[in-house]
C-alpha cells in the first residue's frame, strides 16, 4: 500500500488538492482531500507536486525487427525508460511477416514482451487481405485482448496495404468493435521519389525528407479518412506531422467523422534542418518517417492539440544505435527509420506546451494519457485517478528542470535526439500498479513486472459524414 | 439525505454502475459501486436509468424587459420548468439600460431572481465604454460573483457595442479573469435590411429571416473572433446557428485561439420554413434572433458539436405570449424576439443527437452540463458527480418517450415550439442540491430555493493566434 | 469565301460589332467593323446574332469499344451532331488495349476518325508503365501531334493506373511538353463498393451512384493534384462533378499549382434523382461515371466556373442505345457507362449559365472554346476570331428557344438525357473552316471533311506548390 | 504615325509575331504579321522586344492632401515617371473633404490633373451617407465619366465609412452601373491598437505594422465581401496584402460572388523587417497602409495572382519626402502613409513573377493592364492591342537589367523603396496615344498631354452568393 500525500491531483477534467491511497491490489483504493495513512502503509510525499495519471504511449516499437536489424530497446529496457519519464503503459505493435499468421505473430510478440517492466498492449498490423486474416481478426479481438489494427500506406512492396484491402480491414474491425490506425504516407510516391533521388546520386540522409515531403502525408491522411468515411467507421492517424494532415483530420471531424490524430513531441520541436550539415551520423539519427518538417507545420500541430482536433501524443519509440544507422551509409533508404523518445515525451510536451501557455495541465493529462485510454478502451482502468483504477501515477514537478542526455538516459540507445536540451517539468516519482518504481533519479523497474493489457472491443456508431 | 441507487453514472469522461449518496448539505457525500443506505435516508431507485449531472443552461432571459414588454416566464416559473426537464442551473443576463450602472443593474436582477427554484448566476452586458464601466467590471468580478460579460453586435441603436468598445471590454475582462460572450450578428446590416424590407412592404414574420441572413452571423462571428485574437483573449459565441459561424470558430481554434461556441437545440431541429404559411401567430412564435436557417446549417452545427468545436447547449429561453407577439402585427421588427425551451433542451438533444448515434451519452453530458461548468468556472461544483460537488442530478431514461406540448409543459407561456413532437429520452427524476424536485411528472419546485452561484474569476493564458 | 455580316463578335475578352470575312483557305481573312462583300462571296446574315468561336469539346468517345460493346455515335455522326449544336472541333481519346502499343493504337484511331465531319484530335491513354511507353510518348508528341495523355484512376483491373506509373507518365509528359489529364475516381473504393452492393443484392442502376459517391472523386482529385504537385507539373481533371473536386482544384491553384478542371453540362443540370424510379431503362440511360450527384454539388461547379477555377466544358459524349444499356439488366456494373450530349452542350450552358446571369457571354466563349484551345495549345488556330485563325464560327441566337428531343437530334442514339427540356440560346448557323455546315436546321455536314488537329508540344514552367 | 516593327505582340490571350501601325489619331490603325511602313511614318524597331499594352495603374495618389501635407509627386511628375516604367494610364482618387460635395471635389481634382503627361481617370471616395451623396453619385456616373467609388474601412474619425453607409453606397453604385472599391482594414481596431501602443511609449515606425496586423485586413475584407454579397453586387478590394485577404476573396468567388483583388508589387517583395533597425527615416519611408507583412503572406498573394483570384496590380503611389515623413518623428501615427512605385511596378512584377516562372508573359499583361481595363470598363480602348484601341504600348525587353535608384528615377521623391535592386525586365520604349514618350532612357513626357478617361457605366448581374 502507498499513500500519495499532499499533492494536487490533475486529471483531464480539473485539478484539486487531494490524497490518494493505492491498495495492495495495485489499484487506487481511495481519493479524498485528506486521508489518514493506514498502518504499515508507505507514504509518498507529493507536496508541491502535481499528481497525474501515468502516461500512456500508444506508439512504440520495442525490439522490432525492421529493415534488416532489430530495434535496440527491448521490452524491458524500453518500458523501464518510460517509467523514468512518467510513462506507465505502452501499446506496441505486432507486425506479422508474410509467412506468419496474425495470431501466431501476436503470440510471438506476447512472448517477447514478458520482460516488460510496465504494462503493455498490442496493435496488430494488417498488410494485405485474405480469409485467414478475416478470421484471425476475430480471434484477436475476442480471445487475445486486441482492439486495434494498424495499416501502413507507406513502405511499398513491404508493409504497404492497398486501398481495397484497407477497406476490408476497416469493415471487419468495425464489426468486431476494434478501431483501425494508419501510418499515412503515400508509398507509391515515396518509392518513386526515393528512386529518383538515388538515380541523381542523392544518397545521404538529407535526401530523406525530400523523399517524403509533407504532401505525401497529407495525401494519405486525406485518403485514409475518405475511405473510413465511406464505411462510417472511426480511424486513428498515427504520428501526424503536417498541416495537411491536421487539415484533413479537422475537416473530417467537422463533418461528423470519428477521426483521431496522434502527435509525436519530436515533430513539435525539430524541423528539417536536422538533416543538414556534414555530420552524417547525427543526420541519420534523426531519420524517421514521417521526417521532420519545415517549421510552420509545428504551429498546425499545436493548434490541432489546443483545439482538441488531435487527441494523443506518442513517441514511435524505435531505437537504432550507430552501427545500425550506418547500414544506410551509402543509401539513405537503408538507414533504419526510427528515433528514441519514450523517456522524454512528457517533459518535452510540458516544457513546450504547458510552460509556454499553449496547454493547460488538464490538457496535458488528456494528451499524454486519458484520451489514449478512452480511444483504445482501457479507460478508466488507465488514464484516470478514480477509485478502482490502476494505480499508475506520476508525481510531476512543474518547475523542476533537467537536461536531457544520452549519458544519463535509461533508453538502450547511444544517442538522444534531445541531447543537451534543458526542459522544465520533470517526473519526480512514478508509481506503477501501486509500486514506486521511479524515485527522483532512482529507477526501480522490475523485469517482468509489467502485465499485458487485454483491451476489450467497443461498439461504435456507424457515422457516415454529415 | 438521498441515496441514488442502482443507476449507471454517466459523466463527460465515462460511464459506470454506481450509487450516489447526497448529503444533508446538498452535496454529493459518496460515490461507490454499491452504498449501503444510511438510516433515515430516502432512496431514489435509479435502476435502468442514467444518472447524470443536472443540466446547466447558460443562456436564459427570465422576466426580461425587452422590446417594450417583459418575458413571461419569471425566475420562479422558468427555473421550475427547467427542473422538470433535468436542468438544475441557469446563467441569466443582467442587461443594464443606459441610465443604470452595471452594479445597480446587477443588484436589481439579483432581487428579481430571489424567487428562483434552481440555482442561478448572471452574465452582465456591456453595451458601450466609459470609465465607470471599467471600474464596475472590477466590482462585479471581485465582489459580485460575475465572471462573464455579454456583448451584442446586433440591435443597432439599442444594445449594439462598437468594435472599439468591445476591444476595451475584452481587455478589461481578461485582466480581471472574466470571459467575454457575444451575440454575433452585424447590427448595421440588419438595420439596413430591415429598413429595406419594410420599405418594400414586407412587414410579416416571413421577412424576419431575410433581414438577418446567415452571412450576417458569419461576418460578426468572424469579426468578434478576430478582435479577440488581436488581444489573445478567450471569446464565447452564443447561439451559433450557421455553418459560417462554425467555420469561424473552428478555424480560430485551429490557430490556437480559445474560442467557444454555444448551440440552441431549436436550431438543430427547425429550419426557415417555420416562417412560411398563412398563420401569422405561428410564424411569429418562431421569431427569435438569430432566426431559423436553411437546413444545411444543421449539419454544420452537429459537426461542430461532434468534433468538440462547439462546446455547450443553451436555450436563449425568452417567452412571449400571443398578445406580446402581436405587438409586431404590422411590423415584423416589433415582434418580441424569443422562443421558450428550457424544459425541452435535454430531451430534444438526446432524441436528435444520442438516439441517432451522433453523440455518445458522455458527449451529451459534456454538452448539456460539464463544458458549461468548466468554461464559466463553476466546475466541479456544478457539472460533475464527484464527491463534494453540488448534488444536482438528473435521472435519465434513455428509452422513455414523451410528447411535448404547451398543454402539459411547465413554462409560463402559451405555446411550445416543439408542440406535438415525440421525443425519446426523458428526465424521470431531478435532484437539486440533494432534494428530489421532479419525480416522474410530479414537480416539487420550491419558490426561492434556488441560490445565487457566485462564480470566481479564472486567470487564462494570453494566447495570440499561432 | 464567306462574309459573316452584321453580327456582334463575342470572344473571351470582349464583345463588339464587327464583320468577318472567311478566306478560301478556311481561315479568317479579315475582321472589321464593316467589310465590303468581295465579289462572288457568300454572305451570312448575322444581324441580331452573336458571332463566337466554334465550340471545342475536349472530351468525346466516338465509336469507342467499351465494356463489351461499341459507342453508337461514330466519328461522322458524332461530329456532325456537334456541328448542329455549334461545336466545330473535338478531342477524342485513343485508349490502347494491353496488347497494342500507344503508337499503333493511335494509328488505328486516326483511321477510324477519317470519316469525321469536323476537326478532331486525340488524347492518348496511359494505363501502366514500361520502357516502350516511355519511348512511344515521345513519338506521339514529336511525330503524331499528340500533346496530352489521359489517366484513369478508376476502372480497377482494367484501365486503372497506379500512382507510381502515373508519376512516371507525368514526369515524361512534362519533359515532352505534353499535359496530363485524369479521370479522378478511386478505383479500389469503387471496386469494393460495387462488390459490396452486389453481394447485398443491389443490382439495379440506383446502386450506381452509391458505388461511386462524391468522396471517391474528391479523394482521387486530391491525390492526382498532390502527385502532380510533387513534380511541379500541370494536371487537368476531366469531368469534375463534386464540391470536393472543386475544392481540391481551387486550393491547389491558390498554392500556385497549374491545375485545370473540366465540367460537363449534365452535371450542372441533373442530380442523383435520375437513378430513382421504376423505369429501368431510363435510369440506365443516365448511368455514366462520375454519376449524377446530390444537388448541392451543382452550386460548387457553377462557383468554380464563375471564379475561373474551372476552365472548360465538355460532354464525355459516349452513346449507348437501349440494347447496349440492357447488357447490365441484372448487374448495374455491366451497364455501359456513358451519356450523349455533344449536340446540346452549348445550349444547355447558355440556358442555365448565361440566361440566369451566372456567366457573361464572354465567359461562355472561354468555357466552351477558348480556354480549351489555350490549355491544349491550339490557340489561336482554334478558340479565337482573329485574322489567321481557322474559320470555325458559330452564330448564336441568345433569345431563340428550342426543345431538345431524341426525335429531332442528330446524335446516333435512341434517347436524349435532356429530352423535353426547352432551352434558350441556339446555334443558328455553324461555320466549319469557312463552310456553312449548319444553317437553321439544315445540317450540311460532310463525311470526311474534318481534319486532324496536330497539336504541338508546349514547354511549361515547373511550378512546385508555393 | 508610328510603325512598331518586328516585335512579338503579347496580350492577355497569347503571343505572336506582328507589326503595329499607330494612326495619326493616336489609335492602333493596323495589326498584321508584317506591315509596310507608310510614307512619312516613323519606325520603332521592336526586334527582340515584347510589344504589350501599356500598363494601367488603378491606384495612385498624385498631389494628394493627406495627414497634414501633400503628396510630392504631382499629376505631371507622377504620370511622367509612369511612362518611363511602361505605365500609360492611371486611375487616381477624388477624396472629398467633409465640406465639399462629391461633384465639386471631382471638379477640383480634374483641374489639378490637367497637367498630366498620361491619361487619367478618377475613383471618387464615399465616406458617409446622405441624400446629396445619393444624387451626386448619379451626376458623377452619368455626366462625369466616373464608374467607381472608393470606401475606407480604416482611418476612424477621418475617412472611415460605417457599414450601413457602405451598404447604401454599394446599392446605389449598382443601380448606376458603377463598381465599389474598398480599403479593407478595421478602423476601430487600428485606432484601439494605435492608442494602446502609444500609451506604452511605442512611438516609432516599428509600431506601425503592430497597429495594423494582418488579421485587421482579413477581418475587413471578409466583412466588405459579406456586405456586398448581401446585395449581390461586385466589390473590388484594393491593395490586398495578406493571406487572410486572399482567402476571403477566393472563397467568395467560389460562391459565385463577383469580387476582385488588387496587389501592390511592394507587398510581394518586402516584409515587415523593413520597419526594424535604427534608421528612423528608412523605416518611416516604408510606412504605408496596409504595412509590409510577415513573409508567408507573399506566397498567398502570388498564389492569388497565379490562380486568377487576384486580378490587378497597382502601386498606391503616394510620395512623401523626408521632411514630410518626419512629421511623425515622435508619433508613428503621424507619419504620412505612402510609398512611391509607379515607375517600377512593371519591372518588379516581371522580375519576381515572370522571370521566376510564376507568371507567363500573358498573365503579366493581364495583371498590369488588361484586367484593370475590363473591370473598370475601359477595354478595349485601354488594355488591348486591337485595331481601334488607344495606341498605348510598351516595348519590353525581357532580358535587360536595370538597377533601381532614387538617383536615376523620375519620381519626384527623395527615395526609392527598391533602392539598389537590380531587376530583369525593362520598358525600353513607351508609346502613349501613338507618341514615343520614352525611348531607352530618354523621357519625352509632355505636361498636359494626358487626357481624362471618361469611363462609362456598365450594368452587371445581381449575383447573390450561390
Amino acid at each position: 500500500m502507498l499513500h500519495v500525500k499532499g499533492g494536487t491531483l490533475v486529471t483531464a477534467e480539473g485539478s484539486k488538492r487531494a490524497d490518494i491511497l493505492c491498495g495492495p491490489d495495485g489499484k487506487i483504493a481511495h481519493v479524498a482531500s485528506t486521508i489518514e495513512t493506514p498502518t504499515g502503509c508507505d507514504v509518498v510525499d507529493a507536496a508541491g507536486l502535481l499528481v497525474m495519471p501515468g502516461g500512456i504511449d500508444p506508439h512504440t516499437h520495442m525490439e522490432m525487427p525492421f529493415m534488416g536489424t532489430i530495434a535496440s530497446d527491448d521490452f524491458y529496457t524500453g518500458t523501464a525508460a518510460g517509467l523514468a519519464g512518467g510513462t506507465t503503459s505502452i501499446i506496441d505493435f505486432v507486425i506479422p511477416d508474410s509467412r506468419t499468421s496474425l495470431v501466431d505473430a501476436w503470440k510471438a510478440w506476447r512472448q517477447k514482451a514478458q520482460k516488460s517492466a510496465a504494462d503493455y498492449g498490442f496493435h496488430v498490423a494488417i498488410t494485405h487481405w485474405n480469409d485467414q486474416i478475416y478470421h484471425d481478426m476475430k480471434t484477436l479481438v475476442e480471445q487475445c485482448g486486441v482492439n486495434s489494427f494498424k495499416h501502413f500506406m507507406a513502405y511499398k512492396n513491404a508493409l504497404m496495404v492497398e486501398d481495397e484491402a484497407f477497406l476490408h480491414s476497416m469493415r471487419r474491425a468495425a464489426e468486431l468493435g476494434a478501431i483501425c490506425t494508419v501510418h499515412a504516407e503515400n508509398g507509391d510516391a515515396v518509392a518513386y521519389l526515393q528512386q529518383d533521388l538515388l538515380s541523381e546520386g542523392r544518397t545521404g540522409p538529407e535526401a530523406h525528407p525530400v523523399s517524403r515531403p509533407p504532401a505525401v502525408e497529407g495525401e494519405a491522411a486525406h485518403r485514409a479518412i475518405t475511405l473510413a468515411g465511406l464505411l462510417g467507421v472511426p480511424i486513428y492517424i498515427v504520428h501526424v506531422s503536417t498541416q495537411e494532415g491536421v487539415k484533413a483530420i479537422s475537416e473530417a471531424r467537422l463533418r461528423g467523422q470519428e477521426v483521431y490524430g496522434e502527435v509525436l513531441p519530436q515533430h513539435l520541436v525539430f524541423d528539417e534542418s536536422v538533416y543538414e550539415g556534414s555530420d552524417w551520423l547525427k543526420a541519420a539519427q534523426y531519420v524517421m518517417s514521417p521526417p521532420f518538417r519545415p517549421k510552420h507545420h509545428q504551429a498546425a500541430l499545436w493548434g490541432g492539440m489546443m483545439s482538441g482536433q488531435l487527441q494523443t501524443t506518442a513517441t514511435d519509440h524505435c531505437c537504432f544505435c550507430a552501427p545500425q544507422k550506418e547500414m544506410g551509409k551509402t543509401d539513405f533508404t537503408r538507414i533504419p527509420n526510427g528515433t528514441p523518445g519514450i523517456e522524454d515525451r512528457m517533459s518535452v510536451l510540458w516544457h513546450y506546451g504547458v510552460k509556454t501557455g499553449k496547454l493547460s495541465p488538464e490538457q496535458f493529462v488528456a494528451l499524454t494519457s486519458t484520451n489514449t485510454a478512452q480511444i483504445f478502451n482501457i479507460y478508466p482502468q488507465k488514464g484516470s485517478l478514480e477509485i478502482g483504477a490502476d494505480a499508475d501515477i506520476v508525481l510531476w514537478d512543474p518547475d523542476a528542470e533537467r537536461t536531457i542526455s544520452a549519458k544519463t538516459h535509461h533508453q538502450n540507445v547511444d544517442y538522444n535526439i534531445y541531447e543537451g536540451m534543458t526542459v522544465t517539468g520533470v517526473a519526480k516519482k512514478t508509481i506503477s500498479k501501486g509500486h514506486l518504481v521511479w524515485n527522483e533519479g532512482d529507477l526501480r523497474a522490475v523485469r517482468g513486472a509489467g502485465q499485458y493489457i487485454a483491451r476489450q472491443p467497443k461498439s461504435r456508431n456507424i457515422r457516415k459524414p454529415l
